[in-house]
C-alpha cells in the first residue's frame, strides 16, 4: 500500500512511517522540513517536502491511504489549523477512493456514555492544550458529515506518550482505562493499530480508540 | 467597503454587486470566467478572476467583507462543493478582521421550532436540490465552529427567485412565511439585506434569514 503520512516525520508520525516499512508498505512522509525529516527517518526516507495547505488533488492520486498525524503547537492560537487541514485534505480527496485516516484528540470519547468535551468547564478553557482539543473535537464533527470520503478517525487514550509496541486493546466510543487506572497509548503502539486498520478497514466513515495492552 | 463577491456575476451575486455598487462600495466580482462575468456586470465591471479554491490569503487582504453566493449545480452530486468552498474561505481568512457572510439553503431554518432538516425522509433525498440542501446544512454547522472568523449566515426562504428590491423583513431561525402562506425572498431583496448587515453588522457568529415583504 502506498501510504502519504501527513507529519511523518513529527513524534507519532515517525512511527508510522517505520511501522508502514516494516510491514513492506511504500510510506511517504509530507513534510515541510526536508533536512529535519531526514535527520528522523533516515536519508533514505521517502519524502514529499510540502505544506499540507499547498498540497493538491494530484498530488494526493498516487497514495491509497493518507494518514493525518499532524500537530499544532500547544499555546500557538492556532489550534483551527487541525480543522483546516481536515477540511483541505478531505477536499482534495472527493470522488478519489483513497482512505483518509486522522488522529483526533481524546476529547471527543466518552466517559461513561458522557463525551468529555462536553464536562469541560472554563478552567479547562484555560489549559495550553484546550485550544487544540476542541479543534479536534469539531473536527470529527466535520468528519460525520461527509460521507463521500472514506475517512475513518482514531482518538488516542488519554495519555500518547513516546513508546515502542508492545500490543493494544481497541475500543470504540469510549475512553479507554486499564485495570490500574491509566489510560495510556504510546505512539509505537498506536502506529501498530493504525497499520492494522488500513491493512483490514472495518471503521470507515467512523471512529476508533486504542489503549496499551 | 471593500467587498469581494465570490460567484459574484450568479444569480444573486449580480445582484448583490449592483446593489454595493449603487450604496457607493467598491464591490469585486470573484469568479472563474470573464467573458461570462463582463457580460452580465459589464466591461467596467471590478473582477477577481480566479477558481475560489486557488484563491489565496494574500488575495483576501484588500477586502473588508467577502460575501460567498456560490452555488452548485442541482444533480452534480457535488453539493459538498458548499462545505469545502466555505472552509476554504475560512481558513484564509484566520486572524483577520474581515467579515465572510454566506449565502447558506433554507433546510436549517425551522418551522414550529423543528430544524426543517430534520424533517427531510427518503423521498426527499430523492430530489435534486437534496444533495446541495444537506451540504449547506452542514455548513452551518460548520460556520458555528469558528469563533475566529467573523462569519454570518443568511437563509433565503423557501423559494429564491430572481427579482427586484421591493422590501423585506427579517427574522432570525424561523422560516418566515407571509400572510398568505407565501415563503420568498427575491434576489434583489436579499442583495439589500446582505448590504444593509454588512454595513451595519448585528449578526457576527450567527445566521439570519428574509422574506419579501
Amino acid at each position: 500500500m502506498k501510504i502519504g503520512i501527513l507529519g511523518g516525520a513529527g513524534r507519532a508520525g515517525a512511527f508510522i512511517y517505520q511501522e508502514a516499512q516494516a510491514r513492506g508498505h511504500e510510506p511517504v512522509a509530507i513534510v515541510r522540513n526536508e533536512a529535519k525529516a531526514k535527520a528522523k527517518l533516515g536519508d533514505e526516507a521517502h519524502l514529499l517536502v510540502k505544506d499540507t495547505f499547498d498540497l493538491t488533488a494530484a498530488d494526493l492520486v498516487p497514495f491509497d491511504a493518507i494518514v493525518d498525524a499532524l500537530s499544532v503547537p500547544w499555546g500557538s492560537g492556532k489550534g483551527y489549523l487541525h480543522l483546516d487541514m481536515a477540511t483541505h485534505i478531505m477536499h482534495l480527496l472527493r470522488d478519489t477512493q483513497a482512505i483518509a485516516l486522522f488522529i483526533i484528540g481524546s476529547s471527543s470519547l466518552e466517559i461513561n456514555g458522557q463525551v468529555i468535551y462536553h464536562t469541560f468547564d472554563a478552567t479547562t478553557a484555560q489549559q495550553p492544550w484546550f485550544d487544540g482539543a476542541r479543534y479536534q473535537y469539531f473536527e470529527y464533527i466535520y468528519l460525520q458529515m461527509n460521507p463521500e470520503v472514506n475517512w475513518i478517525a482514531v482518538s488516542p487514550a488519554m495519555a500518547f506518550p513516546t513508546g515502542p509496541k508492545t500490543g493494544y486493546l481497541r475500543g470504540k466510543d469510549e475512553l479507554l482505562v486499564d485495570e490500574a487506572g491509566n489510560s495510556q497509548i504510546s505512539t509505537g503502539n498506536m502506529a501498530a493499530a493504525i497499520l492494522d486498520e488500513l491493512e483490514q478497514p472495518s471503521a470507515i466513515h467512523s471512529r476508533f480508540t486504542v489503549r496499551d495492552k
